[in-house]
């Protein structure tokens, strides 16, 4: 038997107030609280799910992870098509995996990658209007190049911390950090061993700062080393931003 | 001074029920009452519009285009981005071109382009939910390829005509028809100088069919021929549906 169970899932984070469950207000609707009445619906108990990366408002994933401990045995095949029938359309399990006891999807994650889409044309198009942010903004592409490559290796994200986040430690290791162009829209992939809350809005905000001119890069990187998140541009809107891949070593058996 | 003015337009239709303003029941909401609200907000007085394509409930478009007679002189650019700051966020005004005091959106029309999106995997992704239809069924590529072209040319379209439509004639001419595939995703284009009601989602239907094997392709050209629309499949679902281009000779000064 499957000791425990993970799912790789999709979601539009447009009407979500994030992923995590809030205890303290029930009336929010958020991914766990749809996955996990989607679970008790089908399995006919209260299951708990971890999930890799704690998206927040507005936030979109591709290839999110959450693991649980099912409470009873039950084919992987029936348990997908199960929950996907009882789910909200706006989130979908896309893959099953079985997985050891000791899994956890957020403890056990390796790496994840985030991407993040800014139109900088004059009008966006309302079919993007969920899913890539908007500044009609002339963005000097070499600044936004070398801004980029400032976050890759390991750094202490201090300045790039989110208030009241409480965290062991906010140094994490970037393996990948780049932006292209593809016509008026930026792309920018960060792919990392964990973020900070905000920290990838809070890097794309460093970046377009740096494109536009009003912040210099080398200015960016001094406010990097300041450790002090007083020193750092706002963060980028939440729309733009997706969660693409959480990757395990051995990699999952995604079914 | 300009005698009349042509928006470009686009719009996410998932929320709207169609374009054309319902004089019977003002609670439903449509694109064009949106314009017209947008543009007696600006200009001061009711403006009515002419739309060139008249898409239905969850049909979207890319660059619809609509005609009015201002009520006074303003400039266009004055005009664009009044207009863009009281519309709802899910259509917005792309571009503007001065047009003569004859024109009309609809009637001048030489040419449509409409585009068609199926998602053909298990589990469609829900950030496609609103722009793709999704079937999880297996398509034969040379049946599909076979069927999209039957409708190239200039065919009387009675067998694809919506119930209670009355128009003058049902034959079109259509110069482009072509499917193609990028991984588990169909997509369809049609190009031609006028289009019957539900005409595009009809010929998806029968293509679609003729790609599942549920009917043979010279099944489908008898069809066509027969003039009798109780012969045709059922027409694909409406998300899919994007109204991408309307074309005029000469070409609008868009600015």
């Amino acid at each position: 038997m499957t000791e425990r169970i993970a799912f790789e899932i999709a979601y539009d984070g447009t009407d979500f107030n994030g992923l995590q469950s809030q205890p303290s207000s029930k009336a929010k609707r958020t991914v766990q609280d749809a996955i996990e009445r989607a679970l008790a619906t089908i399995m006919g108990a209260r299951v708990r799910v971890v999930a890799a990366g704690r998206t927040d408002t507005g936030v979109h994933a591709l290839g999110q992870v959450v693991s649980f401990a099912p409470p009873r045995s039950m084919a992987l095949l029936d348990l997908h098509r199960g929950v996907n029938a009882v789910l909200p359309r706006d989130v979908r399990v896309l893959r099953v995996a079985p997985v050891a006891a000791g899994f956890d999807a957020r403890r056990d994650a390796k790496s994840k990658l985030y991407r993040y889409t800014l139109d900088t044309c004059a009008v966006q198009s309302p079919l993007r209007l969920r899913y890539a942010a908007h500044a009609p903004v002339a963005l000097d592409q070499g600044a936004v190049f070398a801004a980029a490559s400032l976050f890759v290796g390991t750094h202490d994200f201090a300045s790039l911390a989110s208030a009241g986040g409480s965290v062991a430690t906010t140094t994490r290791t970037v393996r990948r950090s780049e932006a292209w162009f593809e016509g008026s829209t930026m792309l920018y992939e960060i792919e990392a061993d964990g973020f900070l809350r905000k920290m990838v809005r809070s890097i794309v905000g460093g970046i377009v700062a740096a494109g536009r001119g009003s912040v210099e890069v080398a200015q960016l990187a001094r406010a990097l080393d300041a450790k002090n998140r007083k020193a750092w541009p706002a963060p980028a809107e939440a729309r733009g931003l997706t969660l693409v891949r959480v990757d395990y070593d051995p990699p999952l058996a995604w079914r």
